[in-house]
């Protein structure tokens, strides 16, 4: 029987011990906190059951547009305690899991003595354990900046914004990337008055620009304030407050908040795997990996956040049952290009395949199919047609290279889209499918049909 | 330059009118009611609106779960004025697209002369008109079966429960299929005490059998009463209302509905056309077509409800789109096993391509995997995890042929299962397309994974 470690409980590790345990192999699984690791306890699903309860807030304030009359009152702390019920249900749903699939779970510490060897630390004291295949699946910290100041009690990392027991009046966000937005998304509906701060000249910056510049007049809509093009030079004191002091364009000024969200991305946490003992080597602190994410030693494997320069769960999650598969000698099977981006932003927005800028980069021939759901009746009756789809596809053989989705259930439209891309379908392919009435879906078939210049619902200009 | 008339201007006349002019084709549109015909007007748009205002006022009543208090009130002219709003903008949209694709859209009736001529009845008086291609699309009319009581004041079809000016205190409703369920859905929400009556062992006999029974246990988890298996035998007057004697198994019984909705079907419209002046043939009053939808005579096309067995906005459309391009000698895609059937209940269920019932009556080899929603993090967040994919493949290449969602958001989910099929893709295909997280685009990837036994989050027997 193979023996397999794997370091780290999150969605990539616990996804590969189950997928090795699958195969057949006797599994080991070391998590120094809780299974499920940041996305469950810290990351993308508390945020999602804050902004469930955040969209509600906003749909039922404007109900009366649709009939609904409520003043509805928010109740944060069950916000809090729903939020908590479902990280709680997940993570126990997990931990079945490891049973049902058999694998050893230790809570406790590893680190590398030698590549095939591991020095587990638990509640059982210090062991020395020899594996087969080791999987490094150790996940990410937010990282934090040098600024000067950042280590006032205002400022807070995205685990911190997850766990607030109070609406902050004002928050300021160093950061506009996708947990900045998000976090802006939910406490913005909760009643905070929020600041985004970010360095780049545009939110989102791996999104696409024509439809983020609408993401981001939604936002601004909002009453939420947003510099780009904007450095942060220092944290200062203020009374029950922080300031930020930020510079654009030679100016500064001092933005007050009674929380900081300081979220300006994450670094690899690999810090105590002791990675030099088993030779295995890193680059800026990220383990460098071949394609079957084999590390500098081929019988180590590193994947997920620790590993990828793309921290996303469903990252690693698929990397995790690669990993698994090759590890125990079968043909797993992994496609970037297939990777869906989600904000969820309120509508939402979401993305698969090239944007229109990456396509102008590596100066590929290709055409575009928009539409814009004010001319789709399910958009008109959800949110009075708020959004945008936009393909984009070779310009020879029309097929799919990239769909771009703003709107309401954007992120799980994309999935189309993500399709796709997989069977490298054409615009012709998505047309010739039957899309229902009246959905949303039918605006992504609308968006080929535009790119062919016979949309139906819309002039083809 | 060819001549086309199109007869109606519902969802598939006017988009085979817009077809036809895009491929350059002088078009006349004739249309005795509203552009949008019973889709925007009284079908599928409206139902949607009211659906849209009943699914957000049962969330907020239950809103209190994730933090948002509210005690909301329905104010029912509100939601019919909503309703009335979204179907303005959309019929002035699909007028607006008659003018820009320079359509001749003549508000009358029109019958036949002969198979190339139209003799057109408008407040311009009558005029006979001759065309080269005649598309039919007059559509269809609530079916009105032989009940004794039947012409009681109380009894509506589904116009009449879209345009309900007081929420009944209790409705009956004959007919369990798709409109049935959803305006009880509507109503139901709304307060009324819903009893809908069903001839058939089950509602929605088109559905998978499986994820049915779901289906009516929340519905009468919401108080809704259903009666299957049970013949409705006559309408009797009461007291400002209605009472519907029903039996089943040799037992009758009598149900009073302040108002009793009649929706057992519907019937192609075609009386007013004079078919038999054109030699153009019917079977029970339905126009017999071709595969390109040509009717007995070449030049004449017959598309939606007129034609069509299934009587979907969205059928009318692509038949629309077909015959506007076989008619100007286009090739025309039109791929029926691509479409998807919606059924807007709270969660929503959708499905495409086979059932299980219907792959064991075609005896084909087929497997099953399924992934209940309890066990996906974004659907627990929504809805507590209420729902269940199902799909069913091939058992010997894995191809998808079937995919059957219930859950929130199922009828644009159902987009992936309709490419699957489009596409011809197997599990495998569907699996190694990354699905992103948390969304409920996973459970659809994690039922094609229990399929081949190796879904993630569920232990797999």
């Amino acid at each position: 029987m193979v023996k397999i470690a794997v370091i780290g409980g999150g969605p990539g590790g616990y996804v590969a011990a189950i997928r090795g345990a699958q195969l057949g192999a006797e599994v080991t699984l070391i998590e120094k906190d809780k299974l499920g690791g940041t996305c469950l306890n810290v990351g993308c699903i508390p945020t999602k059951a804050l902004l469930h309860s955040a969209g509600l807030y906003e749909e039922v304030k404007n109900g009366s547009n649709v009939g609904i009359m409520a003043e509805p009152k928010l109740d944060f702390k069950q916000v809090q305690a729903h939020k908590a019920e479902v990280v709680e249900r997940l993570v126990s749903g997990v931990t079945g899991l490891m049973k049902v699939n058999k694998i050893k779970y230790i809570k406790g510490t590893a680190e590398f003595e030698r590549a095939d060897t591991l020095r587990i630390r638990s509640e059982n004291g210090v062991q020395a354990a020899t594996f087969d295949k080791i999987i490094i699946a150790s996940g990410s910290v937010p990282f934090l900046p040098p600024i000067p100041g950042i280590e006032h009690p205002c400022c807070i990392d995205s685990a911190g914004a997850l766990s607030l027991e109070e609406v902050p009046s004002s928050m300021v966000i160093i950061g506009g990337g996708v947990i900045g937005i998000e976090l802006a998304t939910a406490y913005s509906a909760f009643g905070s008055k929020i600041t985004i701060v970010e360095m780049m000249p545009e939110i989102l910056p791996m999104m696409d620009g024509e439809l983020t510049r609408i993401v981001r007049k939604n936002l601004e809509r909002k009453g939420i304030k947003i510099l780009t093009a904007t450095k942060v030079v220092s944290i200062e004191d203020q009374q029950k407050c922080a300031g930020v002091r930020v510079e654009a364009q030679g100016k500064e000024e001092v933005i007050s908040g009674e929380k900081v969200l300081v979220c300006v991305g994450r670094r690899a946490d690999t810090e105590s795997l002791q990675l030099q003992k088993a030779n295995i080597k890193t680059e800026r602190g990220r383990i460098t990996v071949n394609e079957w994410m084999q590390t500098s030693q081929p019988n180590v494997y590193a994947i997920g956040d620790c590993a990828s320069p793309v921290m996303l769960a469903h990252i690693a999650s698929a990397q995790g049952e690669l990993t698994a598969e090759h590890a125990l000698g079968h043909a797993g099977v992994y496609l970037e290009q297939t990777n869906p981006s989600c904000v969820y932003t309120e509508p939402e927005f979401a993305a698969v395949g090239l944007t229109e800028e990456k396509a102008k980069e590596k100066k590929i021939d290709y055409i575009v199919g928009k539409f814009p759901l004010a001319a789709n009746g399910k958009a008109l009756i959800m949110n009075g047609g708020e959004g945008m789809i936009k393909i984009i596809a070779d310009a020879k053989y029309k097929e799919v290279l990239g769909m771009h989705i703003l709107g309401p259930r954007a992120t799980d439209l994309i999935t189309e889209g993500a399709l796709a891309i997989r069977l490298e379908a054409t615009l012709e392919e998505l047309i010739s499918t039957i899309h229902a009435h009246p959905t949303l879906g039918e605006a992504v078939r609308e968006s080929a049909l535009a790119g062919e210049k016979r949309a139906i619902h819309i002039p083809n200009l």
